[in-house]
């Protein structure tokens, strides 16, 4: 399949300049003022072209819950989330189904699910995923959510036992999982990439980090986690390792640059000068942090000090939504108030980078994917420019970053292949999809506050210094 | 006009219920589980009625150059904003549309326009953007943005003179142009309010403020103001009156139960409860203080003080839209990582009631709108619960303020009236005036640094304490 691009309006130093794009299968193959048409011809009029971003950390089955859950710290959010009822197989094909068309349709052509697996139907969740990925067409990078700990360790001690043992699976069948999920999907050819993905350090020992790395070197796999989203997983670090996470996970030789870091709400700066050396990315999630009062994620600091950022929605139950747009939003303006000197603040051009192709490096793919290059991949976007929401004309970059774009996405190709076409996914029913969202929900009031968090609240204020 | 909504859900202590709604002329005559058809029906089956929020402060004519503004801090920023050309009287009238339509479809019914006036053409630019509001409906409290000294006067002068002299209006003359409105403009009956708003302390003597003040007495108007927006007119305050902001406008009598506030990010504990005492309302604008890095408000600790607060938008130049859901949705969650307390988090009911009746309140009208009550007008909206950003369902307000809902107002009423139905308004013609925005405007690259920015930023580095 061959197609050329006409007259799209594509970002150059400092401006714009109107091009012709020709892609001949995957790739795209050239890029100037004025080209011969190969293929079919789609016009570019009064559109943005731009590269794909990556939806860099969700949960996708948390599409379930959202709005459900309550205003909660991370730790009691837990609680409350583990207490709904497990879902089926064909609610993980549902809501990995909407998580794609919502990032699809906020510009991104990558997803990275960190998806929670259904007790005893492990495998099963993948596959499911993995075919809703697949029928719509999103690059997928598949990072199935391990841990081999009790779930009370979650929280820090504080000295105290406390007693809310959950399941807990045994580290060798965990990692022998990820391995028949390697040996079953992992075709990055295909879009389709597997992850070692162990939860991270609160609930994951270091015979899992070390047969993850195993795994990661053994298939060249990409590895992400979770990493200091909340204070309480600060104080855990220190209980559990008397150093830092960030000083645990480097001498235990996890940290590289195919590594990607959830969050990263409480580093120190040698914890930050430990991820520039060690070339590992750190992936902001500006809603969730802020929906959880997790803090707000140094990143200016971590541009300053060269580590490579990029963006996500994280799972919909903490944000509560899959837009890429909003995240890369408010993940740019938030840190205007951590520093008066506007010198050092995110424009939007920036923040287009970090969302492409510092998503690629993230996923040691920024010589495929990430920017309008010659010889790379077709993961692109096309922007429509009359919409209201993108109206007058001034700079559509300023625009599409800071404003509330509101149906702008015309057009997304991943890998060649034209996946949304007029606002909508070409190749899934979205009415369809509604209804069958309809009909397995219901609406409900306020929940009552669980049993779990009954539980665990009086401890946790108190190892968290709150007024019991 | 008569009408009758059937089964619509509402929201009732801890969940929600359906409801009939009788609607007769421009109040809501009757609200039960099931009531006889008055006038015409309109469904409300898998939909949500909620009241109407209000957009508390914005400026509608800077959606012009939305998009188009750098990075920086509020005092260069209008620098910047002061180099584009004045502009036309026709342009005000259609920024006036698109502020309002964008309103709309996020749910607002009022809208508080702290107009920008063209020099020389004050009352034709109140003029053109009353004839927007009119025309498409919405209820709306002009307050015609006043100053009446030197621009220059906008920065702390750190005992260093500064040279950026602007325009000067007199005093009298300001005021009278105000009158002038109020006699020509104001009709409460008919939707048209019209405010005294002096722009703030940064450029208003207090004999504006105390026309301002007897004006507002006389006709009984409502009063507004930017409230220590930034660190820089904390640092004004002091120099021009050796106290706080907040203590002159109490000691000057400013301040009242009609006074509304937009911003007040850089109030002190003392200054809070004056606000308290005086009963004023706190205009809480996130995106706008995260896009200029003006702060965070203390919104949590306003509300802990018994201060009502609102939510707007600000101007489309600094926020860089006009969408009241994401104002909502931000304004209530960047307050989590002001405190580790989660139980005082605002929750997503309690922002609707914020944006609803706190806005009510903040316009002196807290009887006549913002809540679904019989005896009030009908300033209401109805959500359609089966778009796929409100699915599944689970608690449609949780998702409602929480996610990102697009395209999900299906109809709103104000004064009785369907000014949108559909999920369009009904009175004007969006392509048209989508038209109008794209001729009237073309792409730019990133602007030049303005020379008004290049003559102040050494002297605003310099008494903001950055390196220059």
């Amino acid at each position: 399949m061959s197609f050329t691009i006409q007259q799209a309006l594509i970002p150059v130093e400092n401006g714009y300049t109107t091009a012709d794009v020709q892609i001949v299968g995957e790739r795209l193959v050239a890029i100037a003022p004025k080209l011969e048409i190969i293929g079919t011809v789609v016009s570019g009029e009064n559109k943005l072209l731009l590269p794909g971003f990556v939806n860099a950390h969700t949960h996708s089955s948390e599409i379930w819950q959202r709005g459900a859950l309550r205003p909660f710290p991370l730790e009691l959010w837990l609680a409350e989330l583990y207490e709904f009822p497990p879902l089926q197989p064909e609610q993980i094909y549902l809501s990995a189904l909407v998580t794609a068309t919502e990032t699809l349709l906020s510009g991104g052509t990558s997803i990275v699910d960190h998806l929670v697996l259904i007790p005893g139907k492990e495998i099963e969740s993948i596959t499911q995923a993995i075919r809703a990925y697949k029928e719509i067409g999103i690059r997928v990078f598949m990072a199935p959510l391990i841990y081999d700990e009790l779930l009370d360790a979650g929280l820090p001690s504080g000295n105290i036992r406390v007693e809310n043992s959950a399941r807990e699976l045994p580290t060798a069948e965990t990692l022998a999982l990820i391995l028949e999920a390697v040996n079953k999907f992992h075709n990055p050819q295909e879009c389709v990439s597997v992850l070692v993905a162990p939860t991270g350090i609160q609930l994951c020992s270091d015979k899992l980090f070390e047969g993850c790395i195993e795994l990661s070197d053994r298939y060249n796999l990409c590895r992400h986690s979770h990493l200091l989203e909340t204070k309480a997983q600060q104080l855990i670090a220190q209980e559990k390792y008397g150093c830092s996470a960030v000083e645990h996970l480097k001498n235990i030789g996890y940290l590289s640059q195919r590594t990607s870091l959830a969050h990263c709400v409480w580093l120190s700066e040698r914890d930050i000068n430990i991820l520039a050396e060690t070339g590992a990315t750190v992936v902001h999630n500006p809603l969730s942090n802020l929906r959880l009062g997790s803090g707000i994620a140094p990143i200016i600091k971590y541009l300053k000090a060269g580590v490579n950022v990029s963006f996500a929605c994280d799972g919909a139950s903490s944000n509560d939504s899959q837009d890429l747009l909003e995240a890369i939003k408010i993940g740019s303006l938030l840190h205007n108030v951590t520093t008066f000197d506007y010198r050092d603040w995110i424009s939007p051009r920036q923040a287009v980078e970090m969302a492409s192709l510092g998503g690629a490096k993230g996923l040691n793919l920024e010589n495929e994917i990430g920017s309008l290059t010659v010889g790379k991949k077709a993961d692109i976007v096309l922007y429509d420019l009359t919409n209201l929401s993108l109206l007058p004309r001034t700079d559509p970059i300023g625009l599409l970053v800071r404003g509330r774009p509101t149906n702008v996405v015309d057009s997304v190709w991943v890998n060649g292949e034209r996946i949304v076409a007029d606002g909508k996914p070409t190749r899934i029913n979205i009415d369809e999809l509604r209804r069958e969202l309809w009909e397995r929900s219901q609406v409900t009031g306020e929940r009552p506050i669980s049993n779990a968090v009954r539980e665990l609240e009086a401890h946790y204020r108190r190892v968290m210094g709150l007024n019991v």
